[in-house]
């Protein structure tokens, strides 16, 4: 059995019609109804007058359910959240504002009506609170259920992008948000399912499934000065490295900036495992990491040095080799 | 066996490694090898400045293996040719100039390396027509072959874009592009397989294939005065059904600018079906559909009128309601 045909979907979705039943137009009908734009319905969507001067910025990420997403794990609603947020993230990172979203699924035709809708309302509770809109997209049927979302962005202002290559020696690295949640939250849903999850531990898993990101972090920290960002999606090592190696530059992280709360001591202790795996190898937290030669930008904490030291790996933790340094891997 | 089991790929494809066996890095050279661009390569794509008082224009279109391509059909680089023209004719479809793409593919873990490299010179190929990039992407595993294309355009100047909504009584309706060879390449693949089509046909089996379009029409229609525009993607009744139901207006087709040429008369007669079909159901000819008060704009020909004649349906062929009027449905 294939996971195309084991794709089942929960039974809180299945009262109701099927994208089958209810055809194409109809399912179109249901995304706008709760993700609605008005620039939304012709062949393109043609964005708003930006801020003279600035330029689009787009990304794009594809999820595909039983690899990116569990459908016994994550409520619609928590994968449309989490499929803004990975994409708006990388707009952040560039120090740009996410103005708009495209949406294409391929679905099978018993995919549950449902499904769609909770997946647009959760990208529009995302969408809103940049004031960005759902501008069109595509569906279509297919054997696996899968999700591609563009997003776009505006860069204004005559401050370069915030790129991967633009970490310097001397800057302090800074980072927006939780590192390790989101790996943890995972790490609890395939020990104890969804259902079983300590009460106490849940935050872990809402941070998996339905990762928050402050909006407007990228374009605070590009006005106050910085000059490199990305964001922890593959693993905190693995995105250093790539800024590390674009840059000609090594960076050593401060363990005691990110040593594990207690929440995520609480879950290594009951997993009986090493939060720091969570921490250096996790992803998927959409934390942004930047480098600047000035304070913290608002919102951000120091977390370790931009240097020129010579060292065998590009990224240390208290300058020493870091005990977990893999990623994500899509192969 | 499902489809997802059941996706082969020829054997001209086979020899070599496949994108398991290279990792996701490896993958990405390879596409950016074939259709590179100084702009890729960071968590999002800055685009270049664009003209100024100019507004970014977007879509996306989802393609999935063995529904919207067959792998026995087409080439890699035909399926690459076809997934940016159909995109780039929804930016020309706004009057807009495409400027760049976004490359997302899920593919299983056994897909040959060729067929991802083939598909990124395809995509190339189109791309360079137009001075457009392919400026990000995202690849990851999974059971289906799906591929989702982006494609952003640029609007400048201070003209309307070109929507659904502003076809007016008393414009002539006008086509750029051939109507009905996409089908009929379509019914020719059906009946013949790929490699038993009839030598002197193969002209429709590319339009299907690999369609082409010219660049910069929608932006020529957009200068000469065209307020309205749509691409024929789903059927040319269908598509000026939504132009019609938008614009609040009847559209009027000529039969005798639209008949039957010698190449579709032939393939009819070959396959005993009637021609008629290819052309009023067809779709994927991505012929764009314009209209206008003036002449037809430079590369346009007259092939109907806009009235607000009243009768049963939006869109008549020679006033009468059209022979075939059915169109491609996504589920």
């Amino acid at each position: 059995m294939t996971l195309a045909h084991s794709l089942s979907f929960p039974d809180s979705l299945r009262d109701g019609p099927t994208v089958g039943d209810l055809g194409e137009f109809e399912v179109i009908r249901v995304i706008t109804e709760q993700a609605g734009s008005s620039l939304n319905g012709d062949d393109a969507a043609v964005l708003r007058h930006a801020s003279p001067n600035s330029r689009a910025v787009v990304t794009t990420d594809m999820l595909v359910a039983g690899r990116h997403f569990q459908l016994d794990w994550s409520t619609p609603e928590q994968i449309g959240q989490k499929a803004i947020v990975q994409n708006f993230a990388d707009i952040e990172a560039m120090g740009a504002r996410p103005v708009a979203a495209l949406l294409a699924i391929s679905a099978p035709t018993h995919t549950p009506v449902e499904f769609v809708r909770g997946l647009a309302r959760g990208m529009n509770q995302r969408l809103e609170e940049y004031s960005a809109e759902l501008v069109g997209g595509d569906i279509t049927s297919g054997d696996s259920l899968v999700i591609a979302v563009t997003a776009i962005g505006q860069l204004g202002g005559s401050l370069p992008e915030l790129t991967l290559g633009r970490a310097r020696p001397g800057q302090t690295l800074v980072a927006h948000g939780k590192i390790g949640y989101s790996a943890a939250g995972l790490a609890l849903l395939q020990h104890f399912g969804p259902d079983n999850v300590p009460e106490h531990l849940r935050p872990l898993v809402d941070a998996h499934c339905a990762p928050v990101l402050t909006p407007g972090r990228g374009m605070v920290a590009r006005a106050a000065g910085a000059t490199a960002m990305t964001d922890n999606s593959d693993g905190l090592i693995v995105d250093l490295n790539q800024m590390a190696m674009k840059s000609g530059v090594r960076i050593d992280v401060d363990s005691s900036s990110i040593s594990p709360d207690e929440l995520l001591s609480e879950a290594a202790s009951v997993l009986g495992t090493d939060a720091w795996r969570w921490i250096l190898s996790g992803g998927e937290d959409h934390t942004l990491l930047s480098t600047t030669f000035g304070d913290a930008p608002s919102g951000f904490r120091t977390i370790g040095q931009v240097t020129k030291t010579r060292h065998e790996d590009l990224v240390t933790v208290d300058k020493k080799t870091p005990a977990f340094s893999d990623g994500w891997r899509s192969f």
